[in-house]
């Protein structure tokens, strides 16, 4: 099997394309005419709410399919309806998976020895039970959160080697009070620049044949600057680039993401391609976020040719 | 109702003891004995998965209840399982809120904007599901990581306020690379005292009638001079101390985490006791966390005293 950073160059090649659709959804979003269809009063709302969040995020996946190089699951999304939206959740990991999209876990997870191998058997790798060892999501990559240092993130790295997966550190996040301990001066640097150096060493072990590591960052779009910095520390890792859209950052920017070979980026959409509908075909969700996702890759596409 | 710093000195008073039980099962360390108690083989291997992680921790709950004043619960153990962990994740936070004691998720989840609140619905607020609002876990508290800044925190915080709960934002960990950051010097401090200092912001209005804040830090018992600093800074904030025992962390330490009044901290101890069967008594894994929860309570409350 190749790294994780093969499959997804050789994605993007294929789809032309490196925008992630972010499924986002909140039930309180779904179109009305949407839940009316699918609403049985036979059943449970718990069972109502999985049907209906499952059939909506389904039909957007096929939506943007055509467009996407892939999908990124925000955890807190699903985990906002406890269990049963983690069952939603293993069900439209799946089914992406099924349509060989690049399949990502959004959980910035974060914890220490058995903890964080906790988390990385969740969804880089599988948890033993009764003595064989089950591997309950076929994620491609997954978020993590630095705070800890190294020992919060050598058991994720350690599965990416072993199960050729990938992982995004947390570098410079796109909200306004990243600043707060993110641009902290450390000595002659900004912290997310001391964390890029961190996560340059923690991939060093995970390069695949294209070169690229398969240990990248996620940086917010908003933060050019601090991009361009990245960029020179990580010059072979893939930054995974949210915030364009509604939190205010400008594709036009997304050329300082980018590496020397006009690479190393995958950038994501959510509420723009999710809840297309408010501003396209009102009647037809699927038409919107198929529209929408179109949109963003050639814009993307014109901005980082 | 109380605030949770005053529910939560309330119930230190009423159990005298502010040890902590983390339940942190896998089910590789429950006893031979125990699953083949309860293995069906007409049931499938994840329903008896289900079934032997609900009713071993349970048992271990009733068997520390009397010396512990709340329990804490490591999610990477029950997401490891997937949603099947996370159902049982459930089952066990409503059994042991029956029982009165404080319920702690740690999560260490952290996320902006519509995620942290997502988040927040999930483990301390409600959830909009076709127009009412649903609370699906009934924590007390929960555990935050703050590398994304105020706007991580703040959906939590309000939450806090209007449903009188309790957060642990991670200021210092109990695990050697936690130097890797949280030792950085930023000016003439330390990144985790800036943390400390942004904690005691974030939790200034939300103290109850006791003095202390709902805003607390978690700081590692391995940390003692991280925790004089630290308590200064936040002379009126619960500490939430892992890391006694297996981790390293020393129990006659605990004197420099506690505030003026001997007061102001909860100590957790995970592999201690609900694997003490490994070390007590081998055939009655009940009586051997009984045996260690009473015996690390004493010692606790012998050193803070």
């Amino acid at each position: 099997m190749l790294n994780f950073s093969d499959r997804l160059i050789e994605s993007i090649k294929k789809k032309n394309s490196v925008l992630i659709a972010g499924i986002d959804t909140s039930i309180e979003n779904v179109p009305d005419y949407f839940i009316k269809r699918f609403y049985d009063r036979e059943k449970s709302e718990i069972d109502n709410l999985k049907t209906i969040l499952f059939e909506y995020n389904r039909r957007i996946i096929d939506a943007v399919e055509e467009n996407v190089v892939g999908v990124k699951f925000q955890a807190a999304f699903f985990e906002q309806y406890s269990y049963h939206g983690f069952e939603v959740l293993h069900k439209l990991c799946e089914y992406a998976k099924n349509k060989k999209l690049v399949v990502i876990f959004d959980g910035k997870r974060n914890d220490i020895s058995s903890s964080a191998k906790g988390y990385s058997n969740a969804y880089l790798g599988e948890t033993p039970v009764f003595g064989r060892k089950i591997r309950f999501f076929e994620f491609d990559a997954i978020t993590t959160n630095p705070y800890l240092g190294q020992d919060g993130i050598k058991p994720f790295v350690e599965d990416c080697e072993r199960f050729k997966k990938g992982l995004f550190v947390l570098v410079k996040t796109s909200n306004p009070s990243s600043a707060d301990f993110q641009d902290l001066t450390v000595e002659d640097k900004y912290l997310f620049e001391v964390v890029a150096e961190k996560v340059y060493e923690w991939g060093k072990n995970c390069v695949g044949k294209e070169g690229y590591s398969d240990i990248g960052a996620v940086v917010g779009a908003t933060q050019k600057e601090a991009a361009k910095r990245i960029r020179e520390i990580l010059p072979n890792s893939f930054l995974l680039v949210p915030g364009i859209g509604v939190q205010g950052g400008k594709v036009e920017d997304l050329k300082y993401f980018v590496d020397s070979n006009n690479m190393g980026i995958i950038v994501n959409s959510s509420r723009d391609i999710i809840y297309a509908y408010k501003n396209y075909v009102h009647s037809d969700f699927e038409k919107s976020s198929y529209l929408a996702s179109k949109s963003i890759k050639e814009s993307i596409n014109a901005a980082i040719s």
